[in-house]
C-alpha cells in the first residue's frame, strides 16, 4: 500500500484496500495480505501527550463500522484476509496487532507485536520520532499459528521481522507461511548516512534468512511512499521456502504483487537440512531464553 | 584452501597453511582463519566400519607432531590462527573441533561443533554420503566466547551457520567476531537440482543475517574445490556487522583473503536496533529450548 496521510480516513484506507481486494478477485487470489497500521497513517512518529488523541488512532472492534465493508467485501469474493491495525481493548490495553481471516471474513487469527522498536520519550538525538514503545504495550500473544485454508499460518509485525526468535517459534509449530506488515522509516532515525538501499537489503535479508532456516513462505508487505513529508521504504515481497525472493513488489504505491505459494513447497527442507528434530541442540540455547541482555564474559 | 584429497598428508596442509600464514604476514594480518577439517580431506564422505581406520582421520594432541611447525610459525609471525580439525580425546570421544590462538599461540578457545548434518548409516537414498553423525558426537562445548586481542571472539562449524540459535547464543555474550569454517559440498546430495549458485547463495543468507541480527563480524572460511571428485564450494567471505561482505574469494584454490575488521563497528547495531536488553521479550521464547522437534498445532 502507497501513504496514508494523517488527514486521511480509515473509510478511504479501507476504499484502498478494497479496490485492491477486487484486483486480487481477478487473479484467483484466496488470501491477501496488507500492511501494518493499514488503516491509518504510521501515527508513532508523532509525539502525543494527550491520551484521548492518541486513542483516535486506535480501533476499538474489529470489524468496526470503518471495516466492515472490508469483511463484507472478502466474504463476497471468498478472499482471506490479513491486516494491521492499532487495537485498544475493552480493558484499556494498547497493542499493535495484526489479525487473519479464513475465506469466510471469519477471524481466525490475532497476533499482538512482541518486538516494538523505538522509544517511549521525545528523543532530540533522532531525527524524527519512532514511539511504539510509548503508544503500545508488548505484545502478550506469543507467536501463534492457526490451521486455515488446509496449511499452517502465522503472523509477525515490522520489526518482529529482523528478530530470528520469530520465525523460529513459528517454525517449531510447523509454519508454512508467515503474513507480515511493515511500516519502514526509508532512513534510520539515529544514522542518516543508512538510507532505502540498505533498509531494502537488511529487509529482503531477514525475511529471505528466516523463510529459509524454517522453510516456510514468508509474505512481507510495506506501507510505502511519503507519508506527510516522511518517507517509507517499499519492498512487499513473498519468499519461498528455499529463502528465493519469487516477486516483489516495484512501486511505492497501491500495488498488488500476486503469487501460487505452494505449502508443500516447505516440506523438503523441513525433512532434510532443517528436520529440526534430528539436528537442533536445545541442551545449548539456554541462554536465548534465560537472559534478555547481553552479558559478556569477564574481562 | 583449496581441495585435500584423500592420499594427502596432514604435513602438506600444514605447509599450505604455513604459507598462507606467510602471506597474510606480509599484509600485516593478526588473525588467520582456517576451514572445517583444515588438515584433512573431509573424510566424512567416505563410510567405514572400522573405528580404527575411523580414527587414523582424527588427531590426539594439538599441537601435535604435524600442527607443532604451524603454530612455531604463527607465534613466530604473532599471527593468531583458527582451525578445525576431528579431534579425539583422551578417554576416546570423536568430535568435529575448531580451536582459536592468541597471538603468542596459545590455545584460548575450543568449540566442538553443535550441529552435525548428514545421517549415521550408509544411505543408498543420497547421491554422495555424509557421515557426520557417524563419526562425531555432537559437541559439549555449547557456544563460548573468548575474550583476546581486544575483542569478544566465538566459532562455530559449517552447518551450525544455518543456524540462527548459533549466532544468538554468541550475540548474547557481546560477541564481536565469529569464525567459522565449512566444508559445504556443490551439490545437495539429496536434490539434485540444487547446485553450487543456490549453495553459495544460503551460505551468504545464513551468514549475513547472523552477522546483522547479532551485529557481529563473521569469517566463513571454506575449503573448496574437488576433493576426490567431489566438488565443495568455495564462497569464503567476511561479514561486518551491518550484514554486508566486506570481502570474498575468487577461487576455489588456497587463496588469502584480507580485510581489515573493526571491532568497534559492532558497537552501532548493539546499541540501536538489536539493544536485546531494550528489545527482546524471552517471555514469548520459550519454544526454542522447551521442544526440539516440531509440533504442529491439533487438526
Amino acid at each position: 500500500m502507497g501513504a496514508i496521510q494523517k488527514s486521511d480516513s480509515r473509510e478511504q484506507a479501507v476504499e484502498r484496500m478494497i479496490t485492491l481486494l477486487e484486483q486480487a478477485s481477478q487473479q484467483d487470489c484466496t488470501l491477501v495480505v496488507y500492511p501494518e497500521l493499514a488503516l491509518t497513517t504510521f501515527f508513532p512518529r508523532w509525539y502525543m501527550e494527550d491520551q484521548a488523541e492518541v486513542d483516535t488512532w486506535f480501533e476499538q472492534q474489529m470489524p468496526g463500522p470503518a471495516t466492515q465493508p472490508l469483511f463484507d467485501r472478502a466474504k463476497a469474493l471468498k478472499i482471506a484476509i490479513s491486516f494491521g491495525f492499532a487495537e485498544l481493548t475493552p480493558d484499556g490495553q494498547h497493542f499493535n496487532t495484526s489479525i487473519m481471516t479464513d475465506r469466510e471474513a471469519n477471524i481466525v487469527g490475532r497476533y499482538r507485536k512482541t518486538h516494538l522498536p523505538g522509544h517511549s520519550e521525545f528523543d532530540t538525538e533522532r531525527d524524527f520520532q519512532h514511539l511504539e514503545k510509548r503508544y503500545f504495550l508488548p505484545g502478550d500473544t506469543g507467536f501463534p499459528v492457526t490451521r486455515t485454508m488446509g496449511g499452517i499460518f502465522g503472523m509477525c509485525i515490522c520489526n518482529d521481522r529482523r528478530w530470528p526468535e520469530t520465525y523460529r517459534v513459528m517454525g517449531l509449530q510447523g509454519v508454512e507461511m508467515i503474513c507480515l506488515g511493515y511500516n519502514t522509516p526509508s532512513v534510520n532515525s539515529q544514522r542518516r548516512n543508512e538510507g532505502p538501499a540498505d533498509r531494502l537489503f537488511h529487509n529482503r535479508l531477514v525475511m529471505q534468512s528466516g523463510a529459509y532456516q524454517n522453510s516456510t513462505w514468508v509474505v512481507g508487505i510495506a506501507k510505502a511512499g511519503v507519508e506527510d513529508g516522511f518517507p517509507l521504504i517499499g519492498g512487499s515481497l513473498i519468499v519461498d521456502p528455499n529463502g528465493k525472493i519469487a516477486v516483489e513488489a516495484q512501486s511505492e504505491e497501491d500495488e498488488l504483487i500476486v503469487h501460487a505459494c505452494d505449502l508443500d513447497d516447505c516440506t523438503f527442507g523441513k525433512k532434510t537440512i532443517f528436520d529440526f528434530a534430528r539436528h537442533r541442540r536445545t541442551e545449548h540455547y539456554g541462554l536465548i531464553v534465560e537472559q534478555t541482555g547481553v552479558v559478556e564474559p569477564a574481562l
